[in-house]
């Protein structure tokens, strides 16, 4: 793994949920003490997640829940950045999508649908959503918008899969490549880092996923940490060479942020 | 698309079924009169199909009741190459599979699985199911295996899913690359062109699926004619620069093998 250069300071930090602050319903072990050290230090972060089986407001709400002295508006998700693309480009979209976002996403004009949107849907991913998703891609007007490309996930202590997986069929069975509005989409980064107010190479992303939070980061011109909680697996460090390696959220801010 | 070279004779061919001889319930124009003409040629053929919805005796019966002079061992399913496979390296699969297929594959054990087999399971694939694969995935030793790589198939008058794209789905996912048992893997064809005596370049393989049916004869050495029947979306012959064409089976039959 690479080494944090000493020439650049780490002035903001953009921080992974699932996996990083928190496993299931608890924070992980010195999470909550490492934000309170960003907060210490005057450093600012962003949350930054590709979760989409809760809204932004329920995650904000099991944040403050557990602990976390975070606002709402530091908060970051995918589905959001979905929501915002879908209305600028006035798309109808056929969603395969958690209940829990169908009130967020009930506004939006869905007949004749002319694009795709696949979150984690978990159960409703299902052969006839699939399939009917499939048929709407066909069209050849139709696109495909996707959430992340997110291989799995931890939940009770086991790994699931997450919206990655089906993108992957849609994509390979359509034959179109789908625009990925979460993390590793640079744009994704890009508003966090323009609400930060920082250039990128001053931000440091720190998360448990090797190629969304890790590389996606790095291909967006941040520093990046993969920290060895949540989906981490032994190894996951050598798919991302110049990334920096630490044990948890705590250890991750006290080498690369505070004492930078 | 290629011309058939005068030189080699076509002494023998391979038929894909679905969307070749019939489509849905009926069979397709022509195709029940091709095949006599093959015989009366003195043309043998095999079928060769990755349909997994049905076992083979099924198949066999309804080509029966639609007027197609066969003999069951002239039948190649993939399920039937996956079943042989499964028993030769004494696996013990976890099946994502249509419920018509699970008589036959009830002598195995399933218990401890370390692989997984998916053929077209239609509404069994779901998010428990494909879960459930991804999580015996993880472990080091499980393979995978697949049917076929068939990214759709056309029934009621529409494309649906086929197998492939929940392939990719798994492989995407587990990071594991499937071993393929059907069309297009070189040993499916090589077992028909066993029983039918021949070496590859004096056998014709016709269907309608681009990859599985055209390139995948193609790479196994044999000749292969695309037919506009079945799942054929103009254009899916530039995808097969070396592959014949041919309006329908009767054509590809007429054309490319009584009168070559």
């Amino acid at each position: 793994m690479a080494q944090l250069s000493e020439v650049v300071m780490v002035r903001g930090v953009l921080l992974d949920i699932s996996g990083v602050l928190y496993q299931d319903d608890e924070p992980l072990p010195g999470a909550v003490a490492a934000v309170q050290k960003l907060q210490q230090a005057g450093i600012d972060f962003r949350l930054l997640t590709n979760t989409s089986r809760r809204t932004a407001e329920a995650i904000y709400y099991d944040l403050k829940r557990m602990g976390f002295a975070i606002s709402e508006r530091q908060l970051y998700t995918a589905p959001r950045a979905m929501l915002d693309y879908l209305q600028k480009h006035n798309l109808r979209p056929y969603c395969l999508m958690h209940p829990n976002l169908d009130p967020e996403f009930a506004r939006l004009n869905h007949t004749n649908p002319n694009a795709v949107v696949v979150c984690d849907a978990g159960e409703r991913f299902d052969y006839k959503g699939l399939n009917k998703a499939f048929q709407v891609l066909m069209n050849d007007d139709a696109k495909l918008l996707a959430i992340g490309e997110n291989r799995y996930f931890r939940s009770r202590n086991r790994l699931q899969l997450d919206a990655g997986p089906f993108v992957k069929a849609l994509e390979y069975a359509s034959g179109k490549q789908a625009v990925v509005l979460g993390k590793p989409a640079p744009a994704f980064f890009d508003s966090a880092l323009a609400s930060l107010g920082l250039p990128a190479d001053e931000v440091l992303m720190i998360g448990d996923d090797v190629e969304a939070d890790v590389n996606g980061a790095l291909q967006a011109g941040l520093r990046a940490c993969l920290v060895k909680t949540g989906k981490y697996l032994e190894g996951d460090e050598s798919r991302a060479p110049d990334g920096l390696l630490a044990d948890d959220l705590l250890q991750a801010v006290e080498e690369f942020t505070v004492t930078a």
